[in-house]
């Protein structure tokens, strides 16, 4: 039904994603990967996964105080137009809990600090694995994600920085932005790996602001923009259009 | 004729650019700038420079081998676009010397190497003081100013730089971008102070591009950027509209 | 406090928008139009109006199928970030009734047929009229608005139409955008006038688009545009930072 | 070498660009087309066109008075950057004639006036086909092209239209854009038929303007829309990337 191809001529590396019907199809569905992994991906060395259309992926949201990102990521879901459950929604503070509640979905409070950190990060995983969760979107999540969770969910932890990357890696991007005096402001969503804001990027996009803007303006405008790339980024996860190769992305149209 | 201002209140600075219709002014021409000086200035604490549009400033044109940043520039001061002489393009190479003689433009070699730099800066500096310059736009010229040139035109050197800065400062940023993965490409035009791409940045612009982009397809991509912000940059100032404080620019529009 | 100026040479008008603290201010605050009318503004020939910042303008939102444009005004309310009220949606459909009420906001629902249509043009503005709504939002409402409303609301009713006016005005323009075989599709918001699709506009943006973009590709990247680009009208609006003379607009930053 | 494909499921039409090596190729080179149509292409159905990158199709320019255009042009192949031929330049007036003799480029005018019209039309057509010219570029030629033009260069005119059609068809644009009050204006660029500024659009593209824009200062902005709008299109058709079917264009990145 829709196939895309791209071939890396500087890492030598062929990339496909297909779309197809399984209706009359002989292999029966849940033996396709194996058949396929027996007659050509270890043939050819090849990476590969198989998602059924009619399955939805578990997704998590994470979020601390700020709600734009989580709105937009909800309302979308709650359109219909996204191929996902949303079955958890975690914070370290309760503020968003009556937007999870608005939308019927459980809110699950890990409220860390600087002595409980380590036992929380840990009963964080264990819950989120317990409730099967797939992937996870951190919507402005003001924590660091701890190295195990990073490590179980490999490119399945997707979040958005309020700067251009490389630009402005850490906190207070925009305050950053505002003292070195720049023309645009950014948000990149990329994948979280154990190097902070260093993982493989999946949408950006910027803003044109002037002398005029101060930082409370940076943040303002700076807040649109997230939410967009966020979900952008998001999208292309959930219709598995994003392909991982070392630290950058493939992502088809 | 045009009045324009602005109020930093973090900085507590107040900035304003104001054009006038000379005629029948009482104070005569050559001493506006000392009556401003005496009734306000020194009173206020005030920084202030008096400009007259029948007087062109002297603009230099630096290069090395790539022709799309001075034809851009060329192409306007040929179309009588901006109220600017140009009288001096200098370089590290031939390469472009058949440009400014179409354009009818002096062009002298400054060949840099590493036993004679110190000297041919010193040249260099010597010959475009001789030349009356009041200002110097880099045109992707690669080669760093020496340090004296900086301070003696101070706020008066445009270089373009071809990231979006902060990332990617110094060599081959299309390079590091493709390395990083980025989803967008910028350039950023802006003034030469002591520390390499840092300076008060005065127009940034980026483009999207996505992982069919190899370096040589950033570099071309780049190309279209570069000439329109270094352009947009050079016309703010040649329209006296940049106003500089630390290191940040007011731009007016 | 905030002071904007803006002079348009050609139609020989002055504006001006002006923030100020009234503690202190001599003139109480209910007489403040008053004294400004008789002191300045009839000299002058002056069109004014003055707002307080501690009374929330009245904002109905009106709402046909599609949710997009409704959860993106509502998610900035309930995140405080609009000082405004929003005690009505009105929808000549019921399927927008459950995100009414995830946020606690009435929801009134006038059906229109070709029978009943002068009948519930009506009955809706008498409603408006009654609920002391000051401005109206058109969040894809798919409905003619009444001449009638449309005089009684002059300048106070903000509509999103889908695509870069004065290009396809009218009903479908997405389909006409795809039949076109335009590169670009955008968005555009105005103030709504007696003239189909034609009042002062107040923001606009565009999205590029390739071959590849069938016209259920243009529908779902059109809302984003139109959701953001609505929103940004609004919030101008709701912080009185637009001024209209004849049919165009001043819109302050 | 490279291959690009695209299905069309509304109109039925697959379209396929590819590029491939012809050393060892056992079809002799100049008999590549006729084995093409007889093996494949009548079969199918198909159209389809063989070009050779070591020939250099001949490219004529258009103007009138304005020179951005040309000079965005003729820098990018006096870099070296296209792989064509520009043996021509036609104009209506004497204005650009030092231009074309800076790059070495004939340079033809063809006065054109309402009594002369139908004759210069019927000679430039014919001078045209003399010098062998394969494409048109018309760089803000301010002349309607004669039908037979037209009809003889079908697909093969490409045209710089200074309005984001399909608004603002015809004559001054930019006054248009203004007096509607548009908050964005826009540069088109399309191959020419019969029908005014209607034909398949290649590029477009937008930048923001606001109430502060006059219609002078909109001429100037879009300039720099204008020629980078038009240099994009004219290399995609050099790189033969453009396919055209019915009245809109698929083109390859």
């Amino acid at each position: 039904m829709h196939l895309a191809q791209f071939v890396d001529h500087i890492e030598n590396v062929f990339y496909m994603r297909l779309e197809w019907a399984i209706d009359d199809f002989i292999i029966p569905k849940e033996r396709i990967g194996e058949y396929f992994n027996t007659l050509y991906a270890k043939k050819y060395n090849m990476t590969f996964s198989v998602h059924f259309s009619n399955e939805k992926a578990r997704m998590a949201i994470f979020v601390s105080k700020m709600s734009h990102c989580l709105f937009d990521l909800l309302s979308r879901y709650s359109a219909g137009e996204w191929n996902v459950e949303i079955p958890l929604i975690i914070s370290n503070h309760p503020d968003l809990e009556p937007v999870a509640k608005m939308f019927g979905i459980p809110y699950k409070i890990f409220e860390i600090n600087k002595d409980n950190k380590a036992e929380q990060q840990a009963a964080m995983l264990q819950y989120v694995k317990e409730q099967k969760i797939d992937f996870i979107v951190l919507a402005r999540y003001m924590q660091i994600i701890s190295d195990e969770m990073i490590a179980q969910y490999q490119n399945k932890i997707i979040n958005i920085h309020h700067s251009f990357l490389p630009a402005f890696v850490g906190a207070k991007p925009y305050q950053a932005a505002f003292d070195r005096g720049v023309k645009i402001i950014g948000a990149t969503s990329h994948y979280v790996t154990a190097e902070l804001d260093a993982g493989p990027i999946i949408t950006q996009d910027v803003v044109h602001i002037s002398h005029k803007d101060m930082p409370a303006d940076l943040v303002n405008k700076g807040k649109d923009l997230e939410k967009i790339v966020l979900s952008h980024a998001v999208q292309k996860h959930i219709e598995n259009k994003v392909l991982i190769y070392k630290n950058k992305t493939v992502v088809f149209s």
